[in-house]
């Protein structure tokens, strides 16, 4: 299901079979948090090039209840989206709540934001819920460890994750044979600790996934940090599996993840930051309510072709900024998942050719020139 | 520029030429009011069936300013429309500010609603604005007369609208050469009094547009008081000239004011209420936000074709109103302005074929049979 097809140094191009279709990686996964991909039509997505969606398990069952979409013949029928889907686990949600949720053996029991039903959430609800959605690519429900946390508290964590990988593996194992199982992924955790990172991995591979993420970055460690755990980890993970970093993020922080060897991608900042005005150039980020553009005839970006930069100015955008036009949100949306999703398209054409180092180092020399004139 | 094709009755079609292109009349025109159909991309809008659209000339002289959009190319080049535009002349958002506002013989003065600015619409203050916006079709600046108001009042309210209308002519004479000046459209006022709808018209056709438009109407007034108005005024108005319809309204009042003789429509209803959670269909007004539509497969009205209708439930569209994603809004909005426009297309191909009596008691039976299964 999951086929290397070319490498340069760490970098990998690789291709991802599901129920719904290929994928292509290195590949960046757009949010669609409440079976909407915010400001975006399906249509949209196809033409901003969006191969694979991510869903919210956490906020799907609250609303409108992972049942309801099962009735409706699952998320893709729902949300009209005939690609394939990822679904989280709901645990990063969770944990995200704070004093709000409880964590025990058997899973995590929290009061719903939605209306203060008592809701609980254990390996099993969570295998069960994201069959319901009908998803592609199942994450197992994990613990994301706190940051900081000390390597005693960090241990403890990863392995009750560890514990609930296995049941979720179990549970997952009995799925309704009439249903298409999909891909189920196991997660690393182990907070900034190298040896607990490889413990973890290790663990996983034993109860043996169809791929494995990484968890637990982008929770406020520094970039060095970040740096320190993808390559410790990243060599000895699986040749033949996807591998999928978390949440993350940057432009940058997907080049430099693509380089150490991630084929996936998920984060809220392309669509986040479109709808608070700021987009991604091919010579960095531009904050469109800034003045300087109030005249200025030039699209987001010369160098790009999605329907925003062919049909529209800057001072166009800025002034649906300005009044806080929802056209402003839906277009700098259109623009930002272009921008990743043509990042991620120049990476996997450039590993095929050999030319990765080249590439990057070209894009390095762009955003470190950017100034004013963005 | 206008020409009458064929009538039905007092039901008219017909073709108003114009510089960006012609439109088949009736039309229904969709406000933009800061340069956007919230919630729409221009390509949505042509796929609704948008032939015309309306700017605000009070809006748009505020933010981003007339003069910026000139600087910019116009309104369409900044908007990205290249069908006509109709552009209003500012005195029905003035005289909707109240005691904001100030009105002399001279003109209105106000203090913007966007930074407390004083700022002064006159005749020909609204003249320079609508040229410099780059409209196709030039609306004279009027007051619009209170409802209710006595007729010694109203009499008052329609002579000075009489005398701005032909300062607005003279003023517009002088248009700059090089820009094509769009045609000129007078305004009939005279609030809910015959007589003095009669005396309003009289005097614009001596001032000679090449348009004529009922101004005043949807300002309190009950439906049979308008509709008292429309048959008094339609039949003493030129065959030669379109007749517009401003501010005006539900499905009924355009199908009503069709079969009196206008031509042109224009309100927020289908956008604002669509943004709302109601939508119109073939069976009457739906609210989305109802229970009974959060498990229902169907589309909004099984008898549309628009993109909304084809691809999604009213399940996904009731779960994207009570998440309050902007979705939601794009997909009401599309549906409503495609049912609009649908509508008027119906109108129009029933007036050529002489079939405009039975369809619009097959579309009133359908209305007054609505039930709570819509």
């Amino acid at each position: 299901m999951f086929d290397l097809l070319a490498t340069d140094g760490s970098a990998r191009r690789g291709r991802l079979t599901t129920a719904h279709g290929s994928i292509e990686t290195p590949v960046f996964m757009p949010c669609g948090t409440y079976g909407t991909v915010k400001a975006m039509t399906p249509d949209g997505l196809v033409e901003a090039g969006t191969q694979i969606l991510l869903g919210n398990t956490f906020h799907l069952m609250l609303r409108p209840g992972d049942e309801a979409i099962r009735e409706l013949g699952g998320l893709h029928r729902f949300m009209n989206w005939s690609r394939p889907i990822l679904t989280d686990s709901g645990g990063f949600q969770v944990w995200s709540l704070g004093e709000l949720r409880k964590i025990s053996e058997r899973g995590v029991v929290f009061r719903s934001p939605v209306n203060g039903d008592r809701v609980e959430l254990t390996p099993e609800r969570s295998m069960a819920v994201q069959r319901h959605l009908g998803s592609d690519v199942v994450m197992v429900f994990d613990e994301c460890t706190p940051y900081p946390a000390s390597e005693a508290e960090a241990r403890a964590s990863m392995q009750l994750s560890l514990r609930w990988a296995q049941r979720c593996r179990d549970s997952y194992g009995e799925s309704d044979a009439q249903v298409d199982p999909g891909l189920l992924f196991g997660i690393v955790q182990g907070g900034m600790y190298d040896g607990l990172r490889r413990e973890s991995l290790d663990g996983l591979l034993v109860q043996d996934f169809d791929g494995y993420a990484i968890g637990g970055l982008s929770v406020g460690e520094s970039k060095a940090e970040m740096d320190q755990v993808l390559r410790g980890l990243l060599p000895h993970m699986p040749a033949g599996r996807p591998r999928y970093l978390m949440g993350v993020g940057t432009p940058a922080d997907l080049v430099r993840g693509v380089e150490l060897g991630v084929d996936m991608f998920d984060c809220v900042m392309p669509t986040r930051n479109a709808r608070n005005g700021y987009a991604f150039t091919s010579r960095g980020t531009l904050k469109i309510r800034n003045a300087r553009h109030r005249l200025a005839q030039e699209p987001l970006d010369p160098e790009c072709g999605c329907y925003t930069c062919r049909n529209f100015s800057r001072a166009y955008l800025h002034h649906l900024d300005r009044c806080g036009e929802m056209l402003g949100s839906m277009l700098m949306t259109q623009h930002n998942l272009f921008y990743y999703h043509s990042l991620m398209s120049r990476l996997r054409d450039s590993i095929e050719t050999g030319t990765f180092r080249i590439l990057i180092e070209t894009l390095q020399t762009r955003w470190n020139s950017r100034n004013e004139s963005v």
